[in-house]
């Protein structure tokens, strides 16, 4: 990892302020998800700066999963509050990625860690009512993912859902955000290394035999088992697009 | 996690195209380290776009880590590309923590996950210099450490370059980057709760003690051992932090 001394000496930038007073009214409650930020106008008048910075901060906020934007200028434009982690951290780790300084195979092993971390520590006891429903909505994503015809995107956006789901039954939020997070920041890598549909079907279709192993593992209440399986698929997927 | 399904309705933002370009240029090796963006008339003239959303993709650069601008207008003014992840992750982590849509908890949780795989993962033999440069440098920071007298945030400082050097041994940037950036999303939450110079200078007594045990023992290669006083130390720590 590069880390540059310097950087401490750069002067804080205008829109910092209004980064540090959103995460500030956030941690009071005085912000709560759903709710509108102030706009343009005030938020610089507020802070004592140039719209332009305040544009700044709300594109930030934006491209970091925190607020959603809509154009436009009546009532409900303006920049709302949202919580998608995922989205945030996965731009970033994308674009380190790009760069070399994060390398694929380091960001498929976190993917394995994370991922047997929650299915060896998913416990379906502790809410039984949602787990029983998070186990019945992947089978119903195996089903659709077993569907003949259905097209790549289709099947690589239901095999991420069954992904983190899965996870969710772990119950640790930071894990699922991060686990999602390595999955979209190497998604490109893996589509372009498939070339061909003959390849495509035959890797699919091991993917939906181990999807189901998996699955039955976690029903099963057999955390142990589902992590063996989960770590195969993960590095068995990995292996086999490296190679084309 | 929340997330919405809307957003892919939301229309793609002009700076996008930037990003994209950026990624693409590093991917494909036309754009390394350290080298220079162009500059922003270039650049709004490539992609037929405004001035206005070529910064908002250079600030939004910016706060990812992934280059550093300048002010001013000399010839080394504008965006260099460097790479420092666990400045970009955890500015994003940061904001979805003060939302309480990623809980504390979960934050130490994750944390103990990395830091323990990086201490059980750790391979002193593969690069055996490198490694013993690495356990120098640690020795000396936790000599820094205990020098009396040593300011808190000083204390602090040290406290997170030892962890992510200790790290650093398991040799996976992405665990590394994300350790980082979990540690510098709650620094303040922890900061914040300890109060009073008496309660720091007991707790940082027994931190130390905790520091000097972890270093033995990855030093001795006996990483299940350091493993498990990681954990006791990062969990002592946080319910102490929690309690006051």
């Amino acid at each position: 990892m590069t880390s540059t001394a310097s950087e401490s000496a750069v002067p804080p930038r205008a829109y910092e302020v209004v980064l540090k007073s959103v995460e500030a009214d956030l941690r009071a409650g005085r912000l709560k998800m759903g709710d509108q930020l102030p706009g343009e106008r005030s938020l610089a008048e507020m802070h004592g700066i140039s719209r332009a910075s305040v544009r700044d901060a709300i594109r930030i906020l934006d491209a970091m999963g925190m607020v959603r934007t809509s154009t436009g200028s009546g009532p409900n434009s303006g920049a709302v509050v949202i919580s998608n982690p995922a989205v945030g951290l996965s731009a970033t780790l994308r674009l380190h990625v790009a760069s070399r300084q994060l390398p694929v195979a380091d960001i498929v092993e976190s993917r394995v860690l994370l991922e047997t971390w929650a299915a060896e520590s998913a416990d379906l006891g502790a809410d039984p009512e949602r787990s029983a429903k998070v186990l019945e909505r992947t089978a119903e994503l195996l089903k659709a993912m077993d569907a003949p015809g259905l097209d790549r995107d289709a099947f690589h956006d239901l095999d991420a859902k069954f992904h983190v789901l899965l996870s969710s039954l772990a119950g640790n939020a930071v894990i699922e955000s991060m686990m999602e997070s390595l999955r979209l920041s190497i998604s490109d890598y893996v589509s372009e290394s498939i070339e061909g549909e003959e390849s495509w079907q035959e890797i699919s279709s091991v993917l939906r035999t181990q999807h189901h192993g998996i699955h039955e593992a976690v029903a099963a209440g057999d955390g142990k088992e589902a992590a063996r399986l989960l770590r195969e698929h993960i590095e068995w997927f990995y292996s086999e697009t490296q190679a084309k």
